[in-house]
């Protein structure tokens, strides 16, 4: 227990946040930046939510070192809209794209543009050994117009540690639960989504960075919000935004910035949490992890115990403990520790020390 | 001034939201529920979120007085995302919609809807005369799926006092600005559709109440987070909702059933909160209201001064009283008090003291 109130919080998503970035919430809820309204009261023309919209936008650009050429808008729907989105954009008549199946995830997007008749070429899969690895040496087609993948599987727990060579098809990447845990070179994308509430914010708002050339082929015959151009054009404002929630990014960017000192230490951070549940887990025959070693993912550690009984009363145990979202994902079962960008190594470290001790009592 | 650090609030939305209702988010912030997270950080599969979606569901059926036929669902995108998903949704090859063109909101309604090849029917407006009214004795078409309308024009500062007999024709409503406002027979309508930050909550969610037969119309073939049956059979929760956004809104109604005593109570409220400007302006030469007086809107009061420059400085003065948000949209220029549900009487009584000291100061 971090302390009388609080839990450590493993939850998948919606996730932990910065306890920083809570407390500033909370004192300042009910007179945002001296205007005498709650930041859910003022409105979206103010010079106050400009202020809020364009520092989060800025902090991305530099995080992300993104060139001219990329814009980051906010649209609502999570990245389950952006799996409409997408093709509905990006592809026209005759056009098709490139999609590899690491999971879930990825079999919805696939299911998405396959719903709106558009042309989809599955090039890789690892579904033959229940999505337990990132697949390797893919034969991407020169004529697709982009390259769909998951960077992060949080049911699987498996993450793309480097991202392919699609010969110029530019990556269009569903980054939901690992944006900004690392440095991120921008050349091979060219549009990259991610739904806030793992490692940027909460729930309610999707981060989309496209880059000019994909925003070019927005389609005028689509309805306004779903059109990228509407975004790009009134800075996310083309109606009222998610306020609220694109006010809490910014304060977890700020505290990305300011407090970790950027997506280098960010990584570091990330490097050192996982790893000191990888090694435990290693040399453990109690606990297994599920994805190949090569595939892990930094995010997302899956694992099972000896028995489901004993998963069950793990996951108890650890709550009584104050150690809170250790179930594995309901499709697949199984025990899962996420632990995003806000989650502090202390909670790594707690759990580790917890599953030591239910080893030894259970092993 | 209400105190030292709050202003009164009569921005058109986002808007103001009940004290008690922020005092309850801002308390318990750190720790929902003695979940020992924040409500930003719990699981949208918890037994803590359903607790909340299902709450908001039940509260709003039982202010409506909806009947077993009426699905209460929450959607992303706002307003303007319905003006695209329910043509979407309810319009098959072949089929029709009336629209009656009441101002700005409505004429997206009717462009989203054209945009898609939908085939639309404009069977009334109020252009001819800057939207100052609300058509009546309109000719629908008994043909017609549905017929649209917006039942209060946030900008124009207009509302339907009654709602029109279409012929059984069911009535599909943008009550994005008097939703709750007051009591409402549904037997009219198949479907009502409301952002949330105007009378419920905050930016960032929509709510959509749907009758079984026009939601049965809805096709497969759309994309399922565009597609009503989606978020029907999931309790609005396919995938993650704005958990922040629904929470908000189950306080506000909440409030609106316990603290207000329901929907008579409010409109009674609002009928007197409405009255004490309009009252006040008829029989002044200083102030005109732009709306025709049986079209006037409960909710925005939209008034013009003798010059700009006496707007301008209207608006500037208000505010260093501690009146904010009263400057009129920026498409159509003058004065506008938003004042919906959660502002309270004391701050219509202290905006009509400060109206009559300006007149005596410029008039």
């Amino acid at each position: 227990m971090m302390n009388a109130d609080r839990i450590y919080n493993f939850n998948a998503g919606p996730a932990a946040l910065p306890l920083p970035v809570l407390e500033t919430i909370q004192e300042s809820f009910l007179n945002f930046s001296g205007s005498g309204m709650s930041v859910t009261e003022i409105s979206h023309r103010s010079k106050w939510f400009d202020d809020v919209i364009n520092d989060a936008v800025a902090r991305t650009k530099r995080l992300l070192n993104l060139d001219q050429r990329f814009h980051v808008l906010f649209v609502q729907g999570g990245a389950s809209m952006q799996f409409c989105m997408v093709p509905m954009n990006l592809l026209g008549p005759g056009d098709t794209a490139d999609y590899v199946n690491t999971g879930t995830w990825s079999t919805k997007a696939i299911k998405e543009a396959e719903i709106q008749g558009k042309s989809v070429h599955v090039v890789a899969s690892s579904e033959d050994r229940n999505f337990a690895y990132i697949p390797e040496s893919i034969a991407f087609n020169n004529e697709a117009i982009y390259a769909h993948i998951t960077s992060n599987n949080t049911i699987k727990g498996t993450q793309w540690a480097h991202f392919p060579d699609t010969g110029g098809v530019p990556i269009v990447a569903d980054m939901s639960s690992d944006i900004f845990s690392r440095p991120l070179d921008m050349e091979k994308f060219g549009l990259v989504y991610a739904g806030a509430q793992k490692n940027m914010g909460p729930a309610g708002v999707c981060m989309v960075i496209i880059r000019d050339d994909l925003l070019a082929r927005t389609p005028a015959s689509i309805p306004s919000m779903l059109r990228y151009t509407t975004y790009a054009e009134k800075n996310s404002m083309y109606n009222t935004p998610p306020c609220f929630a694109i006010y809490t990014v910014q304060l977890v960017l700020k505290w990305l910035e300011e407090t970790i000192g950027g997506l280098d230490k960010m990584a570091a951070v990330n490097q050192h949490k996982a790893g000191l549940l990888y090694d435990y887990m290693d040399q453990s025959d109690f606990y297994r992890g599920t994805a190949d070693k090569d595939s892990r993912s930094l995010m997302n550690i899956t694992f099972r115990l000896p028995s489901e009984a004993l998963e069950a009363a793990f996951v108890a145990d650890a709550l009584d403990n104050g150690l809170g979202g250790l179930k594995g994902h309901r499709s697949v079962g199984g025990c899962r520790a996420s632990i995003y960008n806000p989650t502090p190594p202390a909670a790594v470290e707690t759990l580790v020390d917890f599953m030591k001790a239910f080893e030894a009592k259970n092993g």
